[in-house]
């Protein structure tokens, strides 16, 4: 008899039919004597209803009163996924994320975890409930209701998972697992068995859309253990766990491209001390995220001081707005002129196994070459190398590179 | 500066435009410094939406996870109703039923207000907010979502009102208050301008569906002057209050006819003791509620024992129900043939000046046979009377009636 924690994304509980599939799901667990707790998202569209809905009354509206609005999604679900397991015999009895114990801080639409008390939670399962519970919320000490932002579902899970000392959790999804490579691109891409948390999360954050990173995070801060596999059938997925001495073996785990990038590259910038700083404060007050950063000696325009290239990457739909605040330096800062450009794509390779393998990058470089892809800029970290590359070769890279390290 | 509680309906909540109306109508009351606690229901059609979801998993589901799912209608429009006040620039808090601390039995879909804690309220007035409350909901002592039932919205506000201690409560609606009789029927009709707790109660349960008789009894119990009044312009209302010597100088207050009531007579009942009982009892423990009951002399088929004719009223989607539980009974008590018939309507007056005048009834009866309406059963408390007609002269006995008392 295993403690499971399952969780299922919005597409899976999209409307009564699906709902009552992930209540034969669980039912079948329960048939066999494990005791399951299943956190759920709101319906898919449903959020964004409400959002529209709050939207057409103020274009910002106050956060504390969105997570009012916007927990009532997950509760929706939660109710209709007891009901669906009470039509099949199953116990079930709903708690949203207050009730299950789940506190957070005060910081609505993105509140962090700061503890959980899951005494109900066992309570119901020791009477053979499974329990149902909202993902995505919780409450502050006061008794605030609050929402743990974006990918808030599985991190709900996972930090349950922790708390109850799950055997072992689950995240459904509309996909099998973890791939080395998105398969619409890369046809012969495999699903991975296992995957480490680290490069899950560089995977997670250079746009594999599995899971955030946060909820990574979170799994390998606490050693929870857990399953990404599919709501649609009953195949394995991919386990994600530290790091394995086996799994070293593997040089490369897999290959990611993020088309959701733009650049913008500084030609000539005066070569003084913290001229870089002053651009990158300017770009974090104004809440845009910058992703890669790459500066170089300047080929540009300005001679008789010395200077610098700079380039940096930021997500596309911010472009315009970094370009303002790049705009807004020019007469401070005295740089020449600026590059803007949203057809990039970021190409990576990422594993574990290349901490202890020299070389990888260089082979990365060589299989560009041979294919005449031109490698606009580079960044590395200890088990991840990134290229970005112009958008419209950026497949044929993520094909072959794929083909040279994964086949 | 007054402490007012306001309650819209679903009605005056059933899109983003109509909460922007309500939010202006708040804001005015706030600009005059008042303070406000606005009792909202869920957008009108959102319930109904919510009850098809579970009934589409399960015909009959579990009433805590309905309590559960229904309590997210009022949890959205708390939320958007505060939006909309912030657009305007009024400082505005939106509470759930639990968060009001508004604690109930554990009567899952039909929960009873226990007491009310509205310590957070009054923090939050203090600091100069209009406090947005979700109506016709709770939670128990220990933390399970509960709602209130038929009406308990209209519960919610003058619950509020009654521990507030609030110097006013209106019930905002999509009428302009409680009118001398239907005004779609009685095109002369006047809206009045007050009326007692027992002439409401008594038009109340008299089909007059402005408000459910549990709001004006907890009115009456709590002493809670209420208003009843249009969201949709800014017309007095109807105030709702104990009565006073002056509203008994009027003999008739007011003319209702309801016509959802059904008929059943057991013609030749043996007359023996005992045996009313055992039909009521049978009725009332399928959930059938009996309004009339009429027992007299027969004149039927039994002529060896005494016998008498019994007739009683139920509403008419029970009829067939209740037709059922007769017919269980037929071989036990031995009664001779059923009339069921759902071709009636109950017409009533009612006013606390019938107390004092006698005659009144006499004086109905008068009217109905001048006019060449048949009666068929008659019942009578110290405010009301009520006659039974045929539904095709209801309206036309209505009209006369109105025109004897009220005109």
């Amino acid at each position: 008899m295993a403690l499971i924690v399952q969780k299922y994304g919005g597409t899976s509980v999209a409307n009564t039919e699906r709902i009552r599939n992930v209540a034969s799901r669980v039912a079948r667990y329960h048939a066999q004597g494990d005791q399951l707790v299943v956190v759920v998202s709101a319906m898919s569209g449903v959020t964004d209803n409400l959002i529209r809905l709050a939207k057409e009354i103020m274009p910002l509206p106050d956060e504390r009163e969105m997570d009012v609005l916007l927990a009532t999604g997950e509760q929706t679900t939660i109710a209709l996924t007891a009901i669906a397991l009470h039509k099949l015999g199953v116990p079930a009895v709903s708690l949203t994320g207050a009730q299950a114990g789940i506190v957070t801080d005060g910081v609505h639409t993105k509140a962090k975890i700061q503890n959980i008390t899951p005494k109900k939670i066992h309570d119901l399962l020791k009477q053979g409930n499974v329990v149902t519970v909202a993902g995505f919320q919780g409450q502050t000490i006061d008794g605030q209701v609050t929402t743990l932002g974006r990918g808030g579902s599985d991190l709900t899970a996972i930090a349950l998972a922790a708390a109850l000392k799950a055997d072992l959790c689950q995240i459904y999804t509309d996909v099998d697992g973890v791939y080395t490579a998105d398969p619409r691109i890369v046809p012969q891409a495999k699903k991975l068995d296992e995957i480490s948390y680290d490069e899950m999360l560089e995977l997670a954050s250079l746009g594999a859309k599995v899971m955030q990173s946060r909820s990574v995070e979170f799994a390998k801060k606490f050693k929870v253990i857990f399953e990404v596999r599919s709501s649609l059938n009953d195949n394995p997925g991919t386990i994600v766990k530290e790091e394995t001495r086996n799994m070293e073996a593997v040089v490369v785990r897999g290959v990611s491209l993020d088309k959701n990038q733009a650049k913008i590259t500084l030609v000539a910038v005066p070569d003084r001390p913290g001229i870089a700083a002053r651009i990158f404060k300017a770009i974090g007050e104004a809440n845009i995220n910058v992703d890669m950063i790459v500066q170089n000696i300047s080929h540009g325009t300005a001679d008789d001081v010395g200077a610098t290239d700079i380039s940096f990457t930021v997500d596309k739909p911010e472009l315009a707005k970094a370009r303002a605040v790049i705009d807004g330096l020019r007469q401070e800062i005295g740089f020449g002129k600026v590059i803007a450009t949203e057809t990039i794509g970021k190409l990576s390779i990422v594993g574990v196994g290349m901490k202890s393998h020299a070389g990888v990058a260089g082979k990365l470089f060589d299989v560009l070459a041979r294919e005449g892809i031109n490698i606009g800029m580079i960044s590395t970290s200890e088990i991840k190398v990134s290229v970005v590359v112009d958008l419209a070769k950026a497949e044929e890279a993520m094909k072959a590179v794929h083909a040279a390290f994964l086949v």
